[in-house]
């Protein structure tokens, strides 16, 4: 049954295409809420999920959000021919891997292209998360998946090849590595186009970092421009449309605290297969408070990864690194900025320089650039040469940032509190987490300045009244809360040093 | 960290405790989409959880639906103290199910609590529902389950024990068997205190039905009254909160277009042991377009039931009818009650008073006024003894309604079309299915006096030009729709019959 409606827009996006009736209309119409309807506006029909309302709407009304009129070019007072419409393919497929079976490469087609469309309403997106999540996919799936969440999204393609590429599993604060490798592999004549995230949970993504250094915000084609020129770049990867289902995805998984393994390998390389990678070297940070636990669960994690970049054409090696504290001294956008310049000019600090090598070589060796075996230390040499923090000036400057910035130019919080030790002996846990927390309540990322540096490392020996670390801050009012944090958590801790465990942090709770 | 946060409320419901807060603000507090806030209003804490934007709330707004402000009674600009809040305990129980893990009745409670106080956002909600229909629920987690849907909802408190109740499983049109049985249990003076549905996808649910004949919306003191005093009622269940936890699994099934066995027959139990049934008859229609297909899934549904039952103190007997096709000769909101009525005054038709009286008579026998074997006979001599529509005149004037209703009473749509065989033949096959559609479109359940009267039955002979079944709507226009249906959906098929099939009847589609 058709009907003409008059429609009534709102000025608010849902990421879905989402029309609301009233109650009357749609029991005309045999509509239940989250039935379809098609839409024949301005010739273009477009198919919406209906939500039912007894006051919202008039009878003789469609509601329609941003995201429909947008892609209908609807507005108010519009007349749309409305009629009941099938739910799409895609929730059949959804409901068969509900059922454990598997599916085929085109039905993650639909369900993808429906997923970036905003076709399916949160339940549909909801129970597909949570289908891959307790069914599992198998290799064959996570491959076909891989393909088409890249295949969705937009694909670079760079003039010279292979394209290398790195990637670091969370969970380590401080880890600037992506500032030291990138420049290393770029100055050894290989192209590495790394795109990085912004901090979601952290307190600085790589993104955040190179932002203090140049502008990280990029489309496809000035990604192309840049990388040509300079064979890297370090920009942020939501500047670029790569992989875009698997943000949506992230939005189910967050809140459900739920990180399905096969997802997760998926969009690594969803991203890694856009931006058009040959080879790719995984860093798999082994710890208490990383995503990767154990050494069973790093062998799980590496031989996925190898296995699934085998079937979509991508070269993988893992390394499985040391992941119980952060990396290197900084933690915050500013802080790792400098500290990463720092290491570029090779003025340590000599984890960060050690990890970065190590990884980079990896690289240097796949690219033909260094013999098995010699990758770390020529990686070693462009650093001391030179060379490697040159190519980050060029690649700086490609990005629109000033080439000439020193360590020393970098502006840190104006605010900042040393915290001493009250008691000797050798520290024998810093807290990845804690750490996290107090520089966040301290103003990271949003805060450029904002975060933590480390003045003692796990083992050291402390006594009465050293400095344990730094916290700085852009605001008085935020480095008081820090403190406060800090206090409570004790992100440094000393070998029988009385701690007060607070179940899992839930300090805001308490406060 | 606290803010304080000025109200802006809006005048819509969603049925979640939500609310939304400007982006700057969200970054202040460490808040993410879909995490929670506690706030202090009024003195009474109240979780919700957390959307955010960028337009829709200015910076120290804090934007809430009806449904907050309704719990926590706020009004535009009061102000009220905002922090993060942990996700409740109940989301750690959904993840545990999505792992495959039993849970405990304590964490059954925890979950259906919050899900009838609109705690659980829609994608924690479509999560548990995955889980249940993935990993299914063993039968002691679908009895803790069911006892926890239960007792989140109204509980009924009848003097007269033991309570009888009957169940019929949908997907047979035309089922009006409640406004036989009812009376007939009732007048051998056992408690019967039967609470329907309205349609929701068929063409007239009981309660729709007897609506026509008396009022059916009572709340539970209400239904304590009437039963008291009658020993039976049919009444709406929409309108006492029996099992309320159970329609909010509903609203994400539906869209996925699931029904997870155990939760199905904990949808139908919980209900039962809300009203205190010690008995319940379950009726199991088996057919090709009913929720039971064959003998191996009725045994199974029975088999379920009954186990169930014994653990959560119901006796349960189980009948498996035939359900290939409609029940009597109406279908629609007045026709079946007229029909309904009809029958009780013993005038058939005969299918109709068989089946009553077969599921009539287990409840005889197992409230102890028949002896074994001989339910059905006694049910029949309350039929025809004229006891049983003594007793429904009884039931009506206690709901409100006429008592001296007769059959010629009812009025039935005034416009009305006979469909005529254009070829004969035995009828081979009525669709329950196209016969729910045309009754749909030709206005049922929404006008009581449209419906569909068969003028055949399986089996018949008919001759060309023999009208094989009336449509009737309260509208020329409906009627007009209604008979276009007919046309292309063929309802009841002869042998030998050219057969226009359209895949899955999407009929609207197509139009």
């Amino acid at each position: 049954m058709e009907k003409k409606l008059s429609v009534r827009s709102w000025d608010i996006k849902v990421g879905r295409l989402e029309v609301m009736l009233d109650d009357e209309d749609a029991r005309d119409m045999g509509l239940h809420p989250k039935d379809r309807v098609k839409m024949f506006a301005n010739g273009k029909p477009v198919v919406a999920i209906v939500s039912i309302s007894k006051n919202l709407v008039r009878k003789g009304e469609i509601g329609v959000t941003g995201d429909v009129s947008e892609v209908c070019k609807l507005n108010d007072g519009d007349v749309v021919s409305v009629i009941p419409a099938e739910k799409p393919k895609s929730v059949e497929y959804i409901r068969k891997k509900m059922n454990g079976e598997a599916l085929e490469e085109r039905e993650y087609e639909a369900i993808v292209r429906d997923v970036i469309t905003n076709h399916l309403s949160e339940i549909e997106l909801t129970a597909f998360v949570s289908a891959l999540y307790i069914n599992e996919m198998t290799m064959d799936e996570t491959a076909s998946l891989t393909r088409q969440i890249a295949r969705t999204g937009e694909m670079l393609e760079l003039k010279k090849k292979p394209v290398f590429d790195k990637h670091s599993i969370g969970g380590v604060p401080g880890n600037k590595i992506t500032l030291l490798i990138v420049p290393i592999v770029a100055a050894a004549g290989l192209t590495i186009p790394k795109t990085s995230s912004r901090a979601i949970t952290s307190a600085s993504g790589t993104a955040d970092t190179m932002e203090v250094l140049a502008p990280v915000n990029f489309n496809a084609g000035e990604i192309e421009n840049i990388v040509n020129k300079t064979d890297g770049i370090i920009c942020w990867g939501g500047g670029v449309n790569l992989a875009p289902a698997d943000d949506i995805f992230i939005q189910v998984e967050y809140p459900l605290a739920i990180d399905p393994h096969n997802l997760a390998i998926c969009s690594v390389m969803a991203k890694k297969f856009a931006v058009g990678a040959d080879f790719v070297a995984i860093d798999l940070p082994m710890g208490s408070e990383t995503k990767v636990r154990n050494m069973g669960e790093a062998k799980r994690f590496a031989r996925d990864f190898i296995e699934l970049g085998e079937r979509i054409g991508i070269n993988v090696e893992c390394a499985v690194t040391y992941g119980d504290k952060p990396i290197g001294r900084a933690v915050g956008p500013a802080l790792e900025a400098r500290e990463g310049l720092i290491a570029l000019e090779g003025r340590g600090p000599g984890s960060l320089i050690e990890k970065s090598t190590d990884i980079a070589g990896m690289i240097l060796e796949a690219g033909g650039v260094a013999r098995k075996g010699a990758g770390k230390s020529v990686a070693m040499e462009y650093l001391e040469s030179g060379k490697a923090v040159q190519k980050m000036r060029e690649i700086i400057e490609a990005q629109g940032g000033d080439p000439n910035v020193g360590a020393k130019d970098i502006a840190v919080g104006e605010f900042s509190e040393k915290i001493y030790s009250s008691d000797r002996g050798y520290v024998t846990h810093i807290s990845n987490k804690a750490i996290v927390k107090v520089a966040r309540a301290a103003g990271s990322p949003k805060d450029k300045g904002a975060g933590i540096l480390l003045h003692v490392s796990k083992g050291a020996k402390v006594k009465r009244g050293d400095v344990l670390y730094e916290i700085y801050s852009e605001s008085e009012y935020k480095l008081d809360q820090a403190i406060k944090l800090a206090k409570q958590l004790s992100p440094v801790v000393l070998e029988g040093m009385l701690l007060k465990r607070i179940p899992d942090f839930t300090v805001f709770e308490n406060e």
